[in-house]
């Protein structure tokens, strides 16, 4: 159990108590982005010029936060985003996350660069995806994706913003290039035990999802996509579903922001895929305004890893119940039982008002 | 009388005396709102993004601030807000507001977390107007409207935004979750004596409405509606009037500002009940730009309190003159006579600029 | 002659300096507004949301900054604004203001709330006209214009934007209610040599403008129009001319940006009348917005004081010397030879974005 | 080469070394700008208001940044751009410039106010082309165009944003009028070897290039142009390429951001000539920016002198190769291979989002 110190009133709380017990170092890998880091803050930004609209007197009574995600139940459309090397904010590392994600009956997606293995990660118990970059070595790409199939995950979510590495200056500026001794990233062990380091593939197209298609019956959704014409071209590719992500600003530094890209890409895809968005949710109206504006859930990733810091298991379990109660309360204050309920004119925002729709539905036009 | 020195020029004057009065956790207690506070912020500074464009040579000699509220006239369209605990603010409590509010010939709204009785309040001689939660217990509900109607209030104003509490994190903080030795709820009393738990009704629906109608022949009033869609079934259900608010940010963090739905509200209203809007109200001109905006009337929480602190009645007073004098100034130098001749005309803003309408227009379409 | 220090390179040196010397009380009297000041503030940044469109290779060659103004040649379109009480700047007071502006071959408007008489104003050699608020007394009245006319002042700006008082908090705090012994309204004394309180006529109507047109043959101004349905009534009622003012912010806090005013009175008016504008001018560049925009010269009222605080006629002739030398420049680099070059085509901002006009335009329609 | 803490991770890291070892006068000619500097801070926030949406999936590979600028290749859509004292901040001067240009593979628009001869900067042995203010003697002139088509310059770029010169308060302070001795404007010596000074030409029109275009057959690109309307003249007039610039703010100030400009301009050519643009250029996203709004290139200039500054050639060199680099990354990260895969729907940014398109658009209609 955490101390009321380290638990924390919200997320800004965890995220200072984190901010103390990190090295530096490891903190800025966490919180830093690309180049000026604009997006990493846009994120956030862009949720505080959003506002709800409430619905009133709807007789909701308690809400059901649960739904459908491929097919499956999750407990809450709050899932927790594939994240590098949990191990340097607690020993347990992805184990503990995982836990935590069972727990609450939600859905950890398992970074490739994760520090412990995904069988090690399965063995929580919980409802696990597994992200992917993949490799130009197509037979170690294949072996992965059988190796997490063979884990139980139920769903490949495929990293298509990184055809080369972001610049983060706050790593080239401590110097932190490589993980501490001890510490490798398990899931891409090679047959013999040697740990291969991750490529980004700058020729990565469409015919490599076509290629993943066919070797895996999971579900693939696409993490990165930014653009309406890429959603719709997904579409056409018959993938499962979307991740609208700026990988957190740590990828394309000036990126927008993954709220501001989300209408665009709901509209595209009409109703077709599932839309998910990550990137600085860090209240429960903030789930709130992406789901009634079309995201099937989100995902969150920093405020995973200060809950993870703060107080392993337990920590990422208070974060994620932090975000369920605060979501459950701002459901019951907009007048909606269910995520279902939800629609665009519960939010207003300064796109809006010109009545000329958001940002990213111009751009895609 | 008031010091030169509490009663300040303006109400941030009287604010700044009254934080060196309180205890901090009940100065944070009247201060604060749930979450991140943003809503809090915004209703302040929505005010601030509207400016007036006056008329001249209009004429109009001496204004007359006097307005027809529910059939009966009013001094000025300023009127006092429903807040909890006025004892914690200054040991007369919400007798010393209802003195100060007959005073100024205006309507106090009697709070059902008020920490004197309505039969106490109510012999300080002026208007009062009755808050009401509807309780799940509908029996006690139906006495506490009858304990209103027999102390001579003259109107419900039915809070609608609370299906459950909101969470105030500088509450939490400070531990303050309860009512110091000695000081009660005193509406909520039972036949025995005992003090009930006001209690959040998350099935609270417009069926309540209706059973409300069918037992109390007061004029009733919904507090908290800010979704056009919801005004629109106020008036289908036969209500008297509503009062836009977000409960003054104390509820849903990240709720629109008030006077961003205003106009969304007064649209679909169409004329046929009174709009009432509180949250945010500093100045004259604020009162200026809600009426001009289709506000028949505003209502003032936290500087009513402010004043309650600095000196009991008087400081009541000497708020409620100082928005008096000041609305009266705003009027004569924007070329209206009385509140009746302000429109929307006068008013401009960046969310009239693209000449597309206001927000919640927009929302609710 | 200024020292170096004095002069300053640009207005904020000026003011600087000015600030330095004056009595706080005096420095607040005129750096001070109304309320909160947020129509003093909004003046000037009102000029930093609109930014230059220049031409190039128009070959202007030497600039020629001279305007017509009610038939007669002005050597630039710079103004000297009415402000009160210049001896509590300058011992010299108006009359060193007026040297200035006759050496500077601009017209000055003699405020009635000036420490010198129009007379000995006159006495300086330049164009004058006359700033009046229309007193209850209409005898008393057209004896000031016929004084007026008698010294030679050119026109009559009927102030109309002051129906009461303004209240300004800084001259409260500072208990600053009158002007010190030996110094008074000289405009205002009376036959018998007594000085009368200059009286704010809340039943100023179209009727008085009326009258002065029946009074007196020289041209009309209105100071103070804000709202298009006055410039066209204005135009209707045969005036001269307008003035586009919100008295500097000292009367009416809330009032909309004079130059967010501007396009609407140039629209209403089209180009029927000639249209002044005051307040935030501070850089060559305000001047050519301001007139690109639509005006035909801008006044300048505080930074004339603050010249006058720093060094008498020479301070008000350095500003005046700023000033001109700033527009010219900006004229040449815009690629204009003279005001009348100057187009709203050269102005973008951000209310010209959405293509939908300016703020005022949609205010009026 | 550049020690680690000289070469910087940024190109602000490179500023504020190069800030430390400056004169402050000297810096402060490099950094300020004309008035109150208000273009210098809206050229660099400019490209803060706009955000990218990449594209994903487009299997890019290795990205290819040549372009083709006059028919010959350019190693990046990065070239340096006039700024004039280079041995104010390094002995090697315009020397040291015009190698490291010359090692990146990129042009080098050498200043007329130079301060090492066009000849000496050409020994460096790559791509010049050479920058004009026409004087009024226009056998001199043409004397100049005549040196710098014999030291190899391929392209002329005429000044046409300076009939007079902006005033710079920085250097007003500073007391900073003229060049150290032993430093002058190289290409300004005439005949008998006495330097004359660069002279603005406030009657510079249309004739002049025309006159130009008769003297050399060197391809001729106007530097300055802001306004649709001067682009379509020189489009007309048949030069050969526009610089949207505002001369990094130098000359009027409250111009408009180039960034801004650019899509008014771009549109205005319609494609018949190329756009180039300085002015904010700080990261490799800018120059996408720039680039997908149509741009063909970007220039650099106080980034240049800050390397140039930090360390001569080498340092210069640096910050080149930090925006290649920088550039390359975010083509890939936005899915495109080359600058010619770039494209306006790949941004966003407030003045997108009302569908109304950009300011200067609207602007110039």
């Amino acid at each position: 159990m955490l101390t009321l110190d380290e638990a924390g009133l919200n997320l800004a709380d965890v995220a200072a108590e984190a901010r103390r017990r990190l090295e530096p170092a490891h903190w800025d890998f966490f919180a830093g982005g690309a180049g000026g880091e604009r997006t990493v803050r846009a994120n956030e930004a862009a949720y505080t010029r959003r506002w709800v609209v409430p619905r009133v007197l709807r007789g909701t009574g308690e809400r059901d936060l649960r739904i459908c995600l491929l097919g499956e139940p999750v407990s809450m459309p709050v899932l927790v985003a594939p994240t590098a090397f949990h191990r340097l904010a607690h020993p347990d590392g992805e184990v503990a996350t995982a836990r935590a994600a069972a727990e609450a009956g939600t859905v950890m997606v398992v970074s490739m660069a994760a520090t412990r293995g995904v069988e090690e990660i399965a063995a929580a118990g919980g409802r696990l995806w597994f992200q992917l970059y993949p490799q130009p070595d197509l037979e170690f790409t294949a072996a992965v994706v059988r190796r997490a199939e063979a884990a139980g995950c139920r769903a490949l979510v495929v990293t298509v913003d990184s055809p080369v590495f972001g610049r983060r200056e706050r790593d080239l500026r401590h110097g932190f290039v490589d993980l501490p001794p001890g510490l490798a990233c398990e899931n891409m062990r090679d047959t013999d035990g040697r740990v291969r380091t991750i490529e980004m593939d700058a020729g990565l197209g469409w015919e490599r999802i076509a290629w993943l298609r066919g070797i895996t019956s999971l579900p693939i959704l696409l993490k990165g996509v930014l653009h309406p014409a890429d959603a719709r071209l997904a579409v056409a590719h018959g993938v499962d579903g979307l991740l609208v992500s700026n990988h957190g600003g740590r990828q394309l530094d000036g990126a927008l922001a993954t709220l501001d890209a989300l209408p665009g890409i709901v509209a595209a895809v009409g109703g077709r895929l599932p839309v998910l968005v990550d990137g600085g949710v860090r209240r429960g109206t903030d789930v709130l305004v992406a789901l009634a504006l079309g995201a099937t859930a989100v995902l969150v990733g920093r405020p995973v890893l200060w809950g993870l810091a703060v107080g392993g298991a337990a920590g990422v379990r208070h974060v994620l119940d932090l975000l369920r109660a605060d979501l459950d309360r701002a459901l019951a204050l907009a007048g909606a039982a269910r995520p279902a309920d939800l629609g665009p004119d519960l939010v207003a925002g300064p796109d809006l008002v010109a009545g000329c729709g958001p940002v990213a539905t111009v751009v895609g036009a």
